[in-house]
């Protein structure tokens, strides 16, 4: 399969690149390695020592002998090098990670909030008007989010985008209708892969174009098969209050010996996938696109639900840290339920790694490992979703 | 009251402007002059002979001794300015106009996509992020579009922005809630209003803005009693095949003696409203705003329905001009029910200007009046949504 893979150097998109190009596939990474760039605004750094994108990309090539190529481009700005592109390459498949992926950031202030909505918005409508002005026939895999859905607890269990319901019409007669889950986003992050949502919808019932959309859970670990291979290929772990999420945030504390930083009551509870499932979700959702027709299709990309309390103290009783319970730099519920069906992926041959079974190997051969890169003052969020979120000072 | 009105040089905000102006309120008016811009590009013009924005306003404060103040910068790319603005200005409520707001435009290939798409989720972006990082109490009033709703027949009354359903909770019992109506836009113009309307949603929770959201029909008429008071002062009137709405079209078709050109079959159905209507529900909407935790307020900015054939069919009675019916340029059902809430401006005190008393007036004060500018080349639509809805060639 043709596959762009558009966000190719970060978190996620690195470690799919090496996973599709091993299983055969012509990959093409694009990213304008903003990710990076936002590193040296933050003043931080992966806690393991990634290298360049040229660096790693040659070192795959030359081990594997597969020929991953990579572009320079920010998509949502450069229509008419992206348009060229497919023209060029001629993709079957495009999987759409460009997008700042940051909560947090998303909220730091006005220039976070106008990044997000500027590059995601334009970033994921430029690839869609490219398909269509290039008239080709390419499947779009794109990374949402669950917190599209909204952490209430309404006593729904999350469906997989769409839900039934019934409503009357104007014979006050019930009727029943399938509609997509009203969104609910909990940042300008989550915010825009709800406008994403709509932007899909409308480009597939105008113009047929076929979507897959991955509402993802929090992501945990670091390494795959294939970014284990070599340490030039290493993927990157954040810490920072930013963009570490809650689990990796944890394991660097537990390797540091610095009290787990919990938001709130911890009264939370989150979906998560570890690193190496959500490489086998995007390969499965590329091997099953929707057929001409269809709707967008959505699955749900988790396997598991956790309190962030709970998770704290499993934790903290295996490593023997404290925890330290800090005011919530986010304007959210202090608890949630959270029931989520993923029966797509585990119908479609998911087997997923469990928390229970991952936790240790990852502070020993990452957090344990590099926790000397570790910058402590970069550990506690300095995004606040509202002034009343804001920390009081002494 | 102290207002701000973004786009305010355009079809609604020109008259809006002035009406609030007559009413004693302060206005500012901010504008790129956009509007103007795509004329150019597009070239054709308004109808009428519309003066400089400096022009204009200078007339008006001259004849009534009021103190209209006009800037011009673009809201979606000059966040400082507008911020600045914000803190300077100080104003009780803002009017966003500032939007891109014509549906074929917008399908207009990938050019007419993304400028749309970027102008409108930036500005209103901008707009509610100045808002909170001013730390003001700022009611925004949004000119919304009756398109958000989709035009199907699913034998639904729209209601005024949120419906209640049931569905079932994870006990499989009925749970009643309330939601947002299921958005389904027809072009990327509409798109961007649904896209609008989430980032309502997030500010209005996250931060509390109150924003009335206006839901508004197809607008009708050109003049107001204010823009009446002098040729400088009269209001664009749009005949083109991408600005140009249905009815409009119609009234210039009928003065020249152009054949009236109905899309399709003529069965769908819209929402209609006269301008000197949409500019009371404006100013309704700013002496009623949201109280401080009331969700987004959404009303329906229309007085009555019609069907395009019935619309023809009264034109063509009236005036003895020819029908003639076009490949529909636009990708949509042939035709539709449409049954719409739109009590909370009536019981406002909105007394509505009907389609039977004013048309002929228009026709004979606009039409004729001006129709030596009219472009003939310029009247049918060259955007089509998808490649199937061209024209065949010969």
């Amino acid at each position: 399969m043709r596959i762009i893979i558009f966000g190719g150097d970060g978190f996620c998109g690195w470690p799919t690149s090496l996973y599709l190009s091993k299983m055969g596939h012509e990959v093409i990474i694009v990213d304008n390695l903003s990710r990076r760039k936002i590193d040296l605004e933050l003043e931080c750094n992966s806690l393991t020592p990634i290298q360049s994108i040229g660096k790693r990309v040659s070192k795959w090539n030359e081990l594997t002998k597969n020929n991953i190529k990579f572009i320079n481009f920010d998509v949502a700005k450069n229509y008419s090098q992206l348009l060229n592109l497919f023209h060029s390459f001629k993709p079957d498949s495009i999987i759409h990670f460009a997008e700042q992926r940051s909560a947090p950031y998303s909220m730091k202030g006005s220039k976070g909030k106008r990044y997000t909505i500027d590059n995601n918005l334009n970033a994921t409508n430029n690839l869609l008007s490219a398909i269509v002005e290039s008239k080709q026939d390419v499947h779009v895999v794109h990374l949402g989010s669950m917190g599209v859905y909204g952490y209430s607890s309404v006593g729904l269990k999350i469906p997989e985008g769409y839900i039934n319901v019934k409503v009357k019409d104007y014979n006050n007669k019930d009727i029943e209708t399938e509609i997509p889950y009203p969104p609910r986003p909990g940042s300008i992050y989550h915010l825009t892969k709800t406008q994403d949502s709509l932007m899909f919808a409308f480009y597939n019932e105008n113009d047929g174009i076929r979507v897959t959309d991955l509402h993802q859970g929090i992501v945990w670990g670091t390494q795959t098969n294939e970014t284990s291979i070599h340490d030039d290929l290493i993927n990157r772990f954040d810490y920072d209050g930013d963009y570490g999420t809650v689990l990796n945030r944890f394991l660097m504390q537990a390797a540091i010996g610095h009290p787990l930083t919990v938001h709130g009551t911890g009264g939370q509870t989150r979906a998560f996938i570890h690193i190496k499932d959500m490489v086998k979700c995007i390969e499965i959702a590329l091997l099953n696109p929707p057929k001409k027709n269809d709707k967008v299709l959505v699955f749900n990309q988790m396997t598991e639900t956790h309190n962030i309390n709970d998770l704290a103290n499993k934790i903290s009783n295996l490593m023997g840290v404290s925890i330290s319970y800090l005011k919530n730099p986010r304007n959210e519920a202090n608890a949630n339920d959270l029931i989520v069906e993923n029966e797509c992926f585990l119908n479609l041959g998911l087997n997923p790694i469990t928390l229970d079974n991952g936790l240790l190997s990852e502070v020993r051969n990452i957090a344990k490992k590099y926790c000397n890169n570790c910058d402590e003052s970069k550990i506690l969020s300095q995004s606040f979703w509202t002034e009343a979120n804001k920390p009081k000072k002494n």
